[in-house]
């Protein structure tokens, strides 16, 4: 039911330092970098085995992730994990009491369903479940 | 270089409660749980994919992990990721002016080759580096 870990999502000031630093140290480039214009964030992802490591980086004062890095600092933002079917995970989350963000699948990147899951319940941690297209 | 993600560490008040949520939500028990004295932590092991999520419970007040819990309540602790050769990778990274926890690799769990590098190079994140015993 759990298929991979898809990515994991780290808020960063500059992505590109980020960039120099894994090309310096890992000589890894990005497999991906693309702005999400509805969350005011640019995103870089280096493939790391089956899964991503995302870096965040703001493109406005009022990004969600610039509210993020003012008030907590850089660092872990949410887990992306990969499920098979989104909409019954949440269903059945929903049934255990656990508090959901979104009550069902909107599309995120490369057309993946994607749905949060509030930190409340995970102990701590933002949850996103992702559904390959 | 990096090979995969080989945990995520979370830390938590309960792992009898995190038990209990990954059996409701996913029908998943843990594939290992051991008590590591030397930092007074109890850790149980979730499989998905090639990674594990793992979490971390303190089993005395005076755990490292009970001062985190205290300080910045429940949440990712830290990421591992797999490497060939943990020495060679600390030697790229020092040379690169990373700050480093551990200059030369321990054993681990599992008789794993582990080293910790500081977050502050990090954006953030404690960062395990891991190797296969």
């Amino acid at each position: 039911m759990l298929k991979k870990i898809d990515h994991v999502g780290v808020v960063v000031h500059s992505l590109a330092e980020v960039k120099a630093m894994y090309k310096a140290l890992f000589d890894l480039e990005p497999v991906f970098e693309e702005v999400v214009e509805s969350q005011k964030v640019r995103v870089a992802g280096f493939s790391v085995g089956e899964s991503n490591i995302e870096y965040l980086e703001p493109t406005a004062d009022d990004s969600p992730i610039a509210k993020f890095l003012e008030k907590r600092g850089e660092g872990m933002h949410h887990i992306a994990l990969s499920v098979d079917d989104v909409q019954g995970t949440l269903n059945r989350m929903k049934d255990e009491g656990v508090r959901l963000i979104d009550e069902s699948p909107k599309i995120g990147a490369e057309g993946k369903k994607i749905a949060f899951v509030h930190p409340k319940s995970m102990n701590g941690i933002l949850l996103e479940l992702s559904q390959e297209a």
